[in-house]
């Protein structure tokens, strides 16, 4: 398969800075599009992948999953685009399409494995796949979405990581105008939970160890902070939420926001990857019928779905912009949560 | 408020025996129907109320919540129900009627507390309420069921805890023909698992520790048995099941489990109160948006629906009869899992 020579900036190790360097990308397929990069997300997983902090990266690997530019060239058998339309790319860029989740729209837990933006295998070209701190991007047009003409661009770039990850158990969970829903952790994720569960009519309580983050909180447009740190601050909203957007990525006690879950609550890890502990105490969630769940990104059609929804309620991402060459420091200032809400890099400067 | 003198079987201390007592029940009130009980379930909760294992134990203390028998009077404004009329009692006499949970018919999570059928506070005569291990009980008919005609009455008694508490969450959480069930322990809960999920179409599958109850769970409906002890078993239902109905008492590890719950999968722990050890891996819960949960018994109007579904499907619970004067020796083998499933106490014999 013949291959283009494609600008990026990625690591060649896990203890290397990011720096500029040449990957090589398939020409379009029948079925891809060419997309021009114009910004670029930079999400947790980005950093923890530079850094193999999870293990499994290969290298060199060129991070970015959420990715937002324009079309410059489309294969034959593409009919849901054209050049020179805007189009973004998320966390997935491939999956079996065959499986009883990828029949469903739930690309995101293919059973055989869906194929990561960056670090997945690549099928066409073998070795693995590269993301979006680069110029361009060929993708499958299924894994493409649109983009509403009227939103800020650069700020559309986190909602298709940070956004879809909360938007999907929003929607799973069905959130709408009579919900109470609280979000745990003000990043990337937490503002987005705050801005999506309030456009989709939701009463929003953000959950914060501090009272430094009420202001901005509620310029984000959640109705309650509640200082999770004063109990008699949390008794007083025991019982209250319909949903909970558990967004915080390390190991924490969930226990003290389960109590304030509504009967038939449920709590949504979507940041934590690890064990439950302290340990889970199943007493508040009998007597209640609450759920613990965890909810990993969203399908395409969902990713979509938010999008419009975005589009019609003029909803996008809090972002720093930063230039390809800042990323070293970007990546040291998020390990400070020094960021509101999400730094997206201007991709003209690579 | 008037009183009449009932024979009931209790007991003065959490050391002590059961043994014959009068106790005082009020005469029916203008909403009350009188009830002469007929037949009475022996469930766990029983066992750990009279030797206070929960503590909050009050003495003298009369078990029973699985309660059929007959009315023999009726108060001036009941409507629902005439003299003569089979009727039936669960776990709960009453409830506040006017919280959000009691208004959505799931008084079992009544905010302000429901009223136990025994070890409750009794609103009408102060003290406490007494249970089922007695000649007659009067109850608001709000908390009084229908009993189907054509099943066996003895065998309906455990419906009303064993039954309700494995129905309710197969309701909620929407199993039908297409659902794949599984049920985690086989004892008086577990068996009434397979027996719903199988009445309401789903392929239903027992968890077990050992070959030796495959033979008993296939006889009750189970389509599979999967030998919780070996892990190639196990591997071979990764992914499998919908909903998992967890019916295990005391403290066991559900990661095996969840790791078999199919995409959006949920695991209800029905039978366990405490902390979940060893701790919950939420890695395969984010990665197939699956939930733990847990629920408690189920609301009037859903108990109800459970018994009308009972008699349409001819479900029953299967019993061993006892004398009132064996619920000593019965206890001692309810600890040793040494009944199949249910003992239910013959009111004729006090
Ligand atoms: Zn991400
Ligand atoms: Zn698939
Ligand atoms: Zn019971
Ligand atoms: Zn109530």
């Amino acid at each position: 398969m013949s291959t283009i020579t494609v600008k990026a900036y990625g690591t060649e190790s896990k203890t290397a800075d990011l720096q500029e360097m040449n990957i090589e990308r398939r020409e379009t397929t029948p079925k891809d599009v060419e997309i021009e990069i114009l910004y670029c997300g930079v999400c947790h997983s980005d950093l923890h992948t530079a850094r193999n902090d999870w293990g499994g990266t290969m290298y060199p690997a060129v991070p970015g999953h959420e990715i937002v530019g324009r079309i410059t060239k489309i294969g034959n058998d593409v009919t849901k685009f054209k050049v020179g339309d805007l189009a973004a790319v998320g966390c997935l860029v491939d999956s079996c399409g065959t499986c009883e989740s990828c029949k469903k729209d739930l690309e995101q837990y293919c059973l055989n494995g869906f194929t990561g933006t960056y670090n997945g295998n690549d099928k066409h070209l073998g070795g693995h796949t590269f993301g979006g701190y680069s110029e361009k991007v060929m993708v499958d047009e299924n894994f493409v979405l649109r983009v509403p003409e009227n939103l800020d661009l650069a700020a559309v770039a986190p909602l298709l990581c940070a956004g879809i990850t909360t938007w999907s158990p929003l929607r799973h969970w069905n959130v709408g105008p009579d919900s109470k829903v609280a979000v745990v952790g003000l990043g990337g994720l937490g503002h987005m939970a705050i801005k999506l569960a309030k456009g989709l009519g939701a009463e929003v309580t953000l959950f914060s160890r501090t009272p430094g983050k009420t202001e901005d909180a509620k310029q984000l447009g959640a109705d309650h902070v509640v200082i999770s740190t004063d109990e008699n601050h949390m008794d007083s909203v025991k019982g209250k939420f319909d949903v909970i957007i558990d967004t915080v990525p390390y190991v924490h006690d969930v226990n003290p926001y389960v109590a304030t879950l509504n009967i038939s609550g449920t709590l949504v890890l979507v940041g934590y990857l690890g064990g439950l502990e302290p340990i889970l105490n199943t007493v508040p969630m009998i007597m209640g019928r609450r759920s613990v769940a965890a909810s990993l990104i969203g399908g395409i059609a969902e990713t979509q779905e938010m999008l419009d929804f975005c589009g019609e309620h003029n909803i996008v991402s809090e972002i720093e912009m930063i230039k390809m060459q800042d990323i070293n420091d970007a990546y040291e200032r998020m390990l400070k949560s020094d960021v509101r809400y999400r730094f997206v890099i201007d991709m003209k400067s690579l």
